[in-house]
Order: structure tokens, then C-alpha cells, then sequence
């Protein structure tokens, strides 16, 4: 069950790992149903997840009780709280599915002993943080640089599918809008 | 003049790189006046920068034409439009030194070879970026979740020598504020 996160690999940094039976050891495959939570914001966080089929989406809980969604994750992306998985700290952050999802996920402990065997994936994961750090420079500027409307407009013209996939709801929390504004602009753009 | 940077290897991943007249070869050191230009908005990015002395902002043109900063880095932080730096394309950021600036620089073509060479700098990109990447995490929770004031507070609190030392227009345009709105609240949380 390892063979999309090797895929992921191979087609990232052009490494091929053969030694699956070890890999296999570091990584477990966990299936969860939809609106099954990852993490919970408030416990330790010791483990990092690569998406392997599904959709998750990491959020926190403001003061008056709602749920604000920060980002999502769909396959092939790692997603957890980072600070936290490094540190082996508290998560400010849960993260929950939005469907039916399978990951796999490795603890900091294993990461650190695969890194040890196999130090080739250093090269992967520099890659995939260099691209989720450069994602979130863009995504820095579009916070600055366009209105609530040109945000949407941005997702639907760079995500078209994801925008389809995702519960509404939640890209409403996520793009900072009410569910009603965000029906009313769906009409606008999908007409 | 490489010692900035093994030193911030050895903290950040407990590796000695002995090899320092090779390092030289794959990095070039450069001074900057205050108000210089590293990267140009439009021109194409080879290159990143790690700060050994002085202080950078990041930013982007808006329609208007004002500037609009939307990163700030200082010694040993990495600096660079890492989208464009990665696939060496167009890069939509500017960055200029905000005092007298000292970087090591090292275009993606030697960081290839580097990475070829000592491919333990693998694990020091990975953990260098994870912890950007963190950052970045924690900084999207923050725009979502206060109030521009609240913002600032934060930032006085978490960065305090930081607040003192870049120019207060930057900092307001980072902070989305007018300068004459954090003229305001300065003063209220200084008195």
C-alpha cells in the first residue's frame, strides 16, 4: 500500500526507492470515514500525513466557537501541523476529512530512523517543503493583493475541480466568506 | 566568509561541513547599500540568499503602484521567490535590503552540484523549510484570526527587537496598516 507515496517520490525528485519491506516498516496506512478527525487542536502532535486517496481540511477554533478552515490537502500532499510534529508539541490546529480518506502516516520518531537508513529522502522532503513554502508566499500575496470576489474567481480558475470537490461550507470558511455570499458569487461565475 | 552559514548548519541539524574551500566554490558573498536590490519583480530568479548581516523586505507592486511587503529576513533566514527560484522562472517579488546587507548567494545551478556533492545539506534545506513552512502556518492562523491591532501586538510580543529595527512604513505595510494608523497605535503601546 506504499506504492503512490513511492510514485510521489520518484516523480519529485527522480529517486527510486527499492527498499519497500524497510519502507513499509517506518509507515502506517490508516483508512478514516468521512469527518473523521487526524488531529485535534490541543493534543500532542507526533505524526505527519501524506494523502494518499481523499481530502482533508486543517483548521482551528476562533474564540466564539466556530470552526475557521486555514488550508486543505488532497492527494499527494503532506499535511499536519508542523511547528508541533517538530517539536513534538501541543497542535494549534486539527485537521478532519472532508470524504472517505486513506494515508499514510509516519511519526517523528520513524521519520527521524528513516532519514537515517534512507537520508535520499531528505532530497524529497527539502523538495516538498521548498513547494508548499513557495505555494504559501503566492498565497500570501493574493491575501494582500485581491478582494474577497478575485480570491474566489483565482481558486476557480486555478483549483476548477477542487472547488467542485470541497464541501462549500468549508471553502466559504476558508476564503473568509458566509456560505450565502458564496452561493451568491456561484451563481454569478457558474452562470 | 562561509562561517555564518555552517555555523547555522551545525545548530539547525548538528552537521559539521568540514569541506569549506569546496563550499566557497558553490557560493558567492555579496555586500548591499541600504535600499538595494537583490531581485527585480519580472526579471527572472536565479538565485537565493541567506542572510549573514542586515535585513531584507519581500515585496510586490500593486496596481496602484505602491509596495506592497509581505516578508521581512534577517541573519541566517533564506531569501528568495522560491517559486521561480525552483523552476528558474519570472519571479513576482522584489526584494531590497532595508540597512547595510550581507548574503551569501547561490544560484540553483550550483545548488544542484552542492546538493550532489555534500547531499547531507539535503536534511539542513528540508529542516530549513519545514520550519518556514511552520511559520508560514502559524502566520495564515494569525491573518484569520485577529484584528490588525491585535496583529501588531503579537508581533511587538513576538518579535521585539524586529519591531524596533525595521522601518516603520514597512512594517505598516506589512502589517496592512496606514503608517499614520501604526503612528497611533505605537504610541499607545509604547506609552
Amino acid at each position: 500500500m506504499i506504492n503512490p507515496l513511492l510514485i510521489h517520490i520518484e516523480k519529485i525528485c527522480s529517486i527510486k526507492i527499492n527498499e519497500t519491506d524497510l519502507f513499509d516498516s517506518f509507515f502506517e496506512h490508516k483508512i478514516y470515514k468521512k469527518k473523521e478527525f487526524l488531529l485535534i487542536e490541543g493534543q500532542q502532535c507526533f505524526e505527519k500525513f501524506f494523502i494518499i486517496k481523499g481530502c482533508v481540511h486543517l483548521f482551528f477554533l476562533r474564540e466564539n466557537g466556530t470552526e475557521q478552515t486555514i488550508d486543505f490537502a488532497l492527494e499527494n500532499w503532506w499535511a499536519s501541523d508542523f511547528n508541533a510534529f517538530s517539536g513534538g508539541g501541543i497542535t494549534q490546529f486539527s485537521i478532519r476529512t472532508t470524504e472517505n480518506t486513506e494515508v499514510l502516516c509516519i511519526s517523528a520518531e520513524n521519520q527521524n530512523k528513516l532519514l537515517r537508513q534512507i537520508p535520499e529522502m531528505n532530497l524529497y522532503f527539502h523538495l516538498v517543503f521548498q513547494r508548499a513554502y513557495a505555494a504559501s508566499q503566492m498565497r500570501v500575496r493574493y491575501l494582500y493583493e485581491y478582494s474577497k470576489e478575485e480570491l474566489y474567481q483565482h481558486f476557480l480558475f486555478d483549483f476548477p475541480e477542487f472547488t467542485q470537490r470541497v464541501p462549500q461550507y468549508l471553502l466559504a470558511s476558508f476564503l473568509g466568506f458566509t456560505p450565502e455570499y458564496l452561493s451568491e458569487i456561484r451563481k454569478k461565475y457558474l452562470s
